[in-house]
């Protein structure tokens, strides 16, 4: 099976499964409506196939890590509307649509938010096809990856950047982006480890494959921010560096950043293949992340 | 040993265990100092201490319930720091201490938010007390109780009472209060059950006392919003009423809100008392909540 037909077989999977669980929280009809438009406006799914990718590198069944693919792709969900929220980075545009708070309403977009955080742990409880101890370790990596110690903490450092005009040295921009980039691919690459039942070993490796990944993800997002297709990235280029934020280019510049990239992305793949799996398909997503254009 | 002894014996160490968790989030500081700001500014514990009442009650082990009770009151702080933003309730004052977002602003308020959501979940994981088959139903419990289908769908729908100005029925009026303020206190009965390795049966009388003891305490909110102390409440009197939003009073009047205040406490109690069980905590804690002045 190649990348594609995994992507067309069960990313089809998880966003039934998303589909079907938006359709179970019927309380409050309009939060419904404004998840569902949300999850379902766009978006790469590159998250959930990095996990279910990951299955596939050990051989287990790609099935069982539907749950926990959904569950991670909703908590994305959830951070793309907060971040998207006028005291955040006040967008009105995401991927060509308006942004969540710009249809429903700012109190809406604060409540998706927080009801797909809070709801996306009952996902991987409800999860018929894996064991309880397997599912209490995702949890736990689930909450430790997205709360303060990682994605949300992230994105906090990320603001203060924004925000206190204090230049940043180069470790501490790789901080921010390790924990709001990095700390939810480390969930998509160790999750699929946790449920095909893999060492700590190879758990640890993971979490050093993600670091680099996140990293490269990051500077590859500042390039684009200077060289990129307006039309394709979906905001305007040059948007950091007229918010004064720091970002890799401002730092070293474009030159030294697209080093730091291949830098980042050969660990990646060099520790990746230390682990002897099937690694194809987690490559061609690495190479994709690095290659993109928007 | 009596309601005041539990309290200060076991309301300390869900404190303490609460303390040394949120020093454990140390990846952004100023985030982890509005977490702790919010966390203790005061509040009565009172979901916390009706879950290790719940212990109690069945005379199983309290301590086993300091994780859950500490995520619980994680997860109602969070949920008062959202509210209090100014896209939703707009309040610059909580217990007479600024609110979240008036010291830290904005940005940080919701992204503290967020965090509690999700750390407070790995709590539970991290409970070396109880075994997983357990933390698994009380994490789908406090997912499902806190969600869009619970606390949060209940906050939606309240905000829309709220702005749309249409007048609502008193059942539409029961099925947001419980849910706003009655799912997170059945987390906290059913969960105390579940620790206790009570029946289905039980669990479930213990959903129908939540929901009765949910419904009483928000009555009593609109009564106290009329008739209370401005000094005691911490909030304008009559602020429901200048923001034409429908409450048991409103609806039917304060006469008859007392009245259905009473039927809902009776039926809280008669039903805990059919489960012959060391309910005196519980009741005095009911008691309080309907009894209380702010």
């Amino acid at each position: 099976m190649n990348l594609q037909t995994l992507r067309n077989t069960y990313i089809k999977k998880v966003d039934e499964t998303v589909k079907s669980f938006l359709e179970s929280l019927d309380l409050a009809p309009h939060l419904q409506e404004s998840l569902d438009y949300s999850y379902f406006a766009g978006g790469k799914r590159l998250r959930p196939l990095m996990l279910l990718s990951m299955i596939h590198a050990f051989n287990h069944e790609v099935e069982e890590g539907l749950h926990a693919a959904a569950a991670l792709e909703l908590i994305h969900t959830s951070s793309l509307i907060h971040d998207d929220l006028p005291a955040m980075d006040d967008d009105d545009y995401r991927r060509g649509k308006k942004t969540n708070h710009k249809v429903f309403g700012e109190a809406t977009a604060i409540l998706a938010g927080d009801s797909l955080l809070l709801d996306s742990f009952s996902l991987i409880c409800n999860d018929e096809r894996i064991n309880d101890d397997i599912k209490i370790r995702l949890i736990c990596e689930l909450s430790e990856c997205s709360g303060a110690n990682g994605m949300v903490g992230g994105q906090k450092l990320d603001i203060e950047n924004e925000y206190t005009k204090r230049s940043i040295t180069i470790d501490e921009l790789k901080t921010i982006h390790h924990h709001k980039t990095g700390k939810l691919l480390e969930f998509a690459l160790v999750s699929g480890a946790i449920i095909s039942k893999q060492s700590d070993d190879v758990i640890k490796t993971l979490k050093e494959v993600a670091y680099h990944i996140g990293i490269a993800y990051q500077i590859k997002d500042d390039i684009l921010d200077i060289i990129g297709d307006e039309s394709l990235i979906g905001k305007p280029v040059n948007s950091d560096h007229k918010n004064h934020k720091d970002t890799y280019v401002s730092l070293v510049g474009l030159e030294e950043a697209k080093k730091m990239l291949e830098f980042h992305y050969k660990n990646a793949t060099t520790l990746i293949k230390t682990l002897n799996i099937q690694s194809g398909h987690i490559l061609e997503l690495f190479s994709i992340i690095i290659n993109r254009n928007n």
